[in-house]
């Protein structure tokens, strides 16, 4: 099933996509019929707690950065603040030279989550859909810690839809596109720690609750994003997120409030 | 003025703490006569869309760490689901062998912000309160990212109560205590990014929101916390946070899981 969360006649909801029509997940707040997905507002597919993200889990994506390989996954949080959904800009913020697009499978937990062995991970997943690790490379760098550099708004586009019937989560191909030339391609199956291992690990360190995205880590192949550009995350099976690239003025912030 | 947040008969709500009673600052829900404190149970002062914490404010810190002292604020986030309230147990992980208290003070946001200048920050926080930003200092050094080391459910002790009352707050003197011995003694004033530079700076790169929790950086003296130790945050003029410290057993554990 494929869902989305949305806002339509005065109320915010789960739906079902089913034949270019959405079905109220919720019908008992009194939205019974079917509808064309073009009439309701498409909102940020979750509102999490946090999101968890794992770096270095593709080996020749840490080969690309130079960095050695993790004993065990190694995680940072980027903040829900960051979170957009297909077809909204990534904006370029002034801080920064050098962006970079970063394809991820990301899942949505289900039901709060603690010290899971990998075998339940299943029960505990909502769903599966496709992310955009959006990253200021040069601040990576030159901060070492990641609260800015992963953290700017619209630097997590996630989307286009929750996808709950994913028979094997390590049997997908990640692809992503730049103005549709294929800059990255990898499979789940070359993950490092797989996602229930991956999710199983985090659940040990902390409370994971419903709504909450783990993103699994970036494959090969990461580069820069540029005003103008369109980058498109695929993954077969879940679906494709699509996102603009804008340069940032205040003007065009999304929250729309004036500098101080 | 102090304010806890409280549940109180079937109710929960924020209250103000005033000559040992507590006062809920929404009557209108019906709870209109004061109580005393200790009839109502105590919740985290506040349940945060993100916690941004901000690295290597303290010069003498950075120095004991053997760090550079950083030319802009450095930042990294811990998970909401690790905060905890004054008296609350921190718990040892089995995955650390080493966990550091860090004192630190704390600010809350009040209200929604974005490209805030330092001026006009006061106006955006609801208050201040005592916070200690436990670490996993083994993991912090193997790991290089912080979701893990600083992450663990029961690492973000945060209170007693949230103090409006803040003439300057780069007027404030951190304390830490273990075991009633003085650990860490640290003046705000000695910070280089000042309280209002550090949350200017942050709202440049993201939306704050109401709740949102900023941590400010800790003084010099960190050191290693064993079960048995109790620990005290003191800021003269916000309150004392008191947490005790225990080895973690999945019995204990807050949420009572069971393990998968």
């Amino acid at each position: 099933m494929k869902i989305v969360r949305v806002h339509y006649q005065y109320k915010t909801f789960y739906a079902a996509l089913e034949d270019g029509l959405l079905r109220c997940l919720t019908p008992q707040i009194g939205i019974t019929e079917r509808f064309p997905l073009e009439q309701a507002q498409l909102l940020p597919l979750v509102t999490p707690s946090k999101v968890v993200c794992v770096g270095l889990n593709y080996k020749d994506h840490a080969a690309e950065l130079g960095m050695p390989l993790p004993e065990e996954p190694m995680f940072f949080l980027k903040p829900p603040s960051c979170i957009i959904n297909t077809g909204q800009p990534i904006y370029l913020p002034p801080q920064s030279t050098r962006v970079d697009y970063e394809a991820e499978l990301a899942i949505i937990i289900g039901r709060e989550a603690r010290f899971l062995a990998p075998h339940a991970v299943p029960e505990y997943i909502f769903g599966y859909t496709c992310a955009n690790d959006v990253t200021a490379r040069d601040l990576q760098k030159s901060d070492g810690m990641f609260g800015r550099c992963k953290g700017f708004d619209t630097f997590l586009p996630i989307g286009p839809w929750l996808e709950t019937n994913i028979p094997d989560p390590s049997d997908l191909t990640v692809k992503l596109y730049k103005n549709d030339q294929l800059m990255q391609q990898g499979h789940t199956s070359d993950m490092l720690f797989s996602p229930f291992e991956l999710i199983a690990d985090i659940s040990h360190v902390m409370t994971l609750l419903p709504g909450d995205v783990i993103l699994t880590g970036t494959p090969h192949g990461v580069g820069p994003i540029q005003e103008g550009d369109e980058i498109q995350v695929e993954i077969k099976g879940v679906g494709t997120l699509i996102n603009p690239v804008k340069k940032f003025t205040q003007q065009q912030d999304a929250a729309g409030l004036p500098v101080q």
